[in-house]
């Protein structure tokens, strides 16, 4: 373990909208933690479109203003479930995932509330986060499930909308998305923006370059400190 | 002007804190507009350490929640000027900027509430914003100038906290950051982030490698599409 030796944190966010829409119904934000580190926060609403959007935006919002408050993970994740529920009377669900990097003790914190696993990487073994999780909205008693893992180089985390787990169904080609981390893992050490575009350019391959759902695919490397003490961030945002 | 036919927008944000200073107390922010496009969100708060970092945090949180509703930029500076004000009682103040791509009006829409300029290039032509401006909290009737610009291919926009403007002047360089602005873009086209870098290493340069102020950079840009329709974003974090 190399806590507080020279690790840097990497993230890469890549989304693309279901195609011939004007909207991804996704939404993912990025949010400093008070006390250190930073949040990522994945919501995708039922159904696509405006609505979708809506409904991943008012979640992932009210997520984010709680989170840079100081709440925790899933007291936070817990909160947005019981104000979805109670704006929308039970009737629509948003899957949520939280990637945390907690600076105060040092660990990748996981939060999922959604059918789709989040991967751990470490080096080319891969583990597959996938018990059983619910959507929030639908019901008053949903819980998130929590992994909480000690920060370490090389590690490797991968969260998803339900867009990158069905990409290929239709034309009866499932992605194997374990497999397909698995091999790019294997050829090198490739930074997290090289994984988040292949996994999604895998997916929309797979659905002849017409996603049939939004696909976000979020990927957070830990790694050793390299040259300088700059925090950086980019952003690319096609407009249409 | 090329509106609607295949530009994307780009955006790098470079941020290092005060030589031997645990936290910086500069807070940046990328938020997504619930009406399309996106918002950047800077805040200085007085003095260094956690006390300005405690401040420039609390500043962005209420813009940024603000623009997620659809807020109006210069209603969000109001509202976090007089909040920071009540909160505070008129006797901490912080400086605040907001970079917003509006794309129902496809427009840059710049709002400063802060003495340091906000740089606008269209190729080589740079465009100082540099009206006399105030920071927040310490007035009741506190409003923030507001530029808005179409969106063009080729523009470029750059902001940055006042550890930028003072850079240098401890050991009698100031930096002209027009000039090395002018430079830099005369030579190539560059990437916002490489315009970000450049300008954050003159910087510390001049302070011998050991800044002494937090300084924050952003840089937006206005390109053709280039390539796909993926929206992508990257995070570095240095932990230490």
């Amino acid at each position: 373990m190399l806590y507080n030796e020279g690790m840097e944190v990497q993230i890469a966010v890549s989304k693309i909208k279901k195609y011939a829409t004007p909207d991804s119904g996704d939404t993912v934000e990025v949010v400093e933690r008070p006390h250190g580190g930073l949040s990522v926060v994945l919501a995708d609403g039922q159904s696509s479109g405006k609505g979708a959007k809506a409904i991943s935006n008012m979640v992932v919002r009210k997520v984010i203003s709680l989170l840079s408050e100081g709440v925790r993970d899933d007291a936070a994740a817990m909160a947005a479930s019981d104000y979805l529920y109670t704006e929308r009377k039970g009737k629509v669900s948003a899957t949520l995932n939280i990637l945390s990097v907690d600076k105060q003790t040092n660990t990748l914190v996981i939060t999922r509330n959604n059918p789709a696993p989040v991967l751990l990487a470490f080096n080319c073994d891969i583990r597959k986060l996938d018990e059983d999780s619910k959507p929030i909205g639908s019901r008053r008693d949903t819980r998130p499930l929590i992994s909480e893992i000690p920060l370490e180089v090389g590690m490797v985390a991968v969260m998803y909308s339900d867009g990158l787990v069905h990409a290929g169904k239709r034309s009866g080609q499932p992605m194997d998305i374990p497999a397909t981390l698995e091999a790019l893992l294997d050829c090198e050490d490739p930074n997290p923006q090289v994984i988040a575009d292949a996994l999604l350019e895998n997916a929309s391959r797979l659905d002849q370059n017409r996603p049939s759902d939004d696909i976000s695919v979020v990927v957070l490397k830990v790694a050793s400190l390299s040259g300088d003490e700059v925090r950086r961030m980019t952003v690319r945002l096609p407009l249409d």
